[in-house]
């Protein structure tokens, strides 16, 4: 079995050098500019830890793998266009470095590149995994689109909000897990059970996100804290604490001249006051709890599975 | 074989209501209204003329040809907010309609859809036929950026335009075409020999569409006459005049302050001049020419191909 730092160099040593000297210069530098702005490569991890768990040849995942990650980066290229977003880990975006109409055609090829990735399977294994592939990516879209909308609503639900994270954070590792374990060979049911394995880490990963942006610790967590509550984000914590109806709440909301400082502080009490922090724990290992069980539930020796339940793990200590 | 008229009605059925109902409204509508506005279908129309030419049956086809319209009508809508066109086919466009950020979104999610037209062909056939259909969604995205950059630029060569047209323009037509004819069976040589047949009626069609913008007839043409000229768009007839070195045009293009129907008028007089007319004229013909060549290399009953060899006349006679 290959450990996650062997998987990590498999992908670079795959992604390395794949946009130099192609032409023309202004549409490929800025794909390899936003792929080498980086991240921790989550997805294609995923991708090869998911084939490893059926087999151990890695070898017809890689490329798909490094055409989830593609994908994956293309989203946040056009994301920051529509959120206005200067700076991605510490960078300046593309539309930033370059201009706007860039950097909607660079995230535009960078997605017809991540096509391109599967297209040295066999026909029986691209036909199974592009569809997935491909459904994966319309969700994302609707998953942006619904995020966007909640901008500028009140009355989004918890369901709403849940289906919205599903599709705009889960559904891709998901997706990744599931595409990477049919290359390894999976059964149909396992496939899916590490698909599902898949949303419910994504479920988890993304309200633990909301509920560190309020409750974490600057320096583990990497961002600012209480940027959410500045900004009004229709969080999990925040969709939560209105549907209680708290009018100290509603105020604190409305009140464009407020000290940003003095109003994050006063929410976090609010939501502390209200036990929202609980109800978003609880909700956050609930999710973690039935990603557990679906990876148990897979048909293979628990062996097989030890770096995806560390993987889990690790996700998981970043709160409690 | 099929008509004209019968294989647009096919085409017309299979894309109506496609969009209907689906949510996010927002990211669906937007994109149901990108394909209404219309056009004269042309790509999937050459797909299924493609199959027919080598099969009696073309529900194979169909849904393919529905992608490559699709994809089309993605690349209008992304180009439109890089050129900040605000009107198409007299109609508002997406970004004007709705907003920027939506237009990003829906055209992204349109991009996708187009590769979902392509999933219910059969392995063999989707590994033969995705991979040319991603080639040629690259070399468009290719050619819209060295249109961009041209815009910049003085010092384009001929054969630098010749290969952004054949970017920009060609090689879906030919993609279209070759893509049908696989999925009616045809030969590798036939598949590359429609190819060729697209390729050079794609050049010739956008040779003559720059000739028509400066010599046409208002009336027949659509579009208003010298509006090339009148924004220094660098046409074939502007990169030619510009080799020959007339300062007299080079003043002309500098002068921000001159009438815009003089301006058109003299540089139409330049051009006639410079007998740019009669070069463009001629070199219109000749890739007319190849296609024809490449029509009847094929190894076809000539009966079979009388649909492209209309159309190709149909398109010729825009001219002379």
């Amino acid at each position: 079995m290959y450990s996650i730092e062997e998987l990590i160099a498999k992908i670079k040593q795959n992604m390395d050098g794949t946009y130099d000297g192609r032409e023309p210069k202004n549409l490929y530098e800025p794909i390899a500019y936003a792929l080498s702005v980086g991240g921790k490569r989550i997805r294609p991890v995923l991708c090869l830890m998911a084939c490893n768990v059926f087999s151990d040849h890695l070898e017809s995942a890689i490329k798909p793998a490094i055409g989830l990650e593609t994908f994956h980066n293309f989203t946040l290229l056009h994301d920051d266009i529509m959120d206005a977003a200067d700076v991605r880990r510490h960078q300046p975006t593309v539309h930033k470095k370059w201009d706007e109409n860039t950097a909607i055609l660079s995230g535009d090829a960078m997605m017809i590149e991540a096509y391109e990735y599967f297209f040295d399977l066999s026909p029986e294994l691209m036909s199974q995994c592009l569809p997935i592939f491909n459904r994966t990516a319309r969700e994302v879209c609707e998953g942006q689109q619904y995020d966007m909308e909640f901008e500028n609503r009140w009355d989004v639900s918890e369901e709403e909000y849940l289906e919205m994270i599903r599709l705009k954070t889960a559904v891709l590792l998901a997706a990744s897990l599931k595409i990477g374990a049919i290359l390894g060979g999976a059964s149909t049911q396992d496939a899916d059970k590490i698909y599902q394995f898949g949303i419910n880490m994504g479920l988890a990963f993304q309200l633990q996100d909301d509920y560190l942006d309020t409750f974490g610790d600057e320096k583990t967590f990497g961002k600012r804290i209480g940027g959410d509550i500045a900004e009004n984000k229709k969080t999990y914590l925040l969709i939560h604490a209105l549907k209680k109806g708290n009018s100290l709440l509603k105020n604190m909301l409305d009140d464009q001249q407020a000290d940003e400082q003095e109003k994050i502080k006063a929410v976090t009490q609010i939501y502390r006051e209200l036990k929202i922090d609980q109800l978003t724990e609880a909700k956050i290992k609930h999710y973690y709890q039935k990603a557990l069980e679906a990876l148990e539930a897979m048909d293979v020796n628990p062996e097989k599975t030890v770096l995806l339940r560390n993987f889990l793990n690790q996700l998981k200590s970043r709160v409690f």
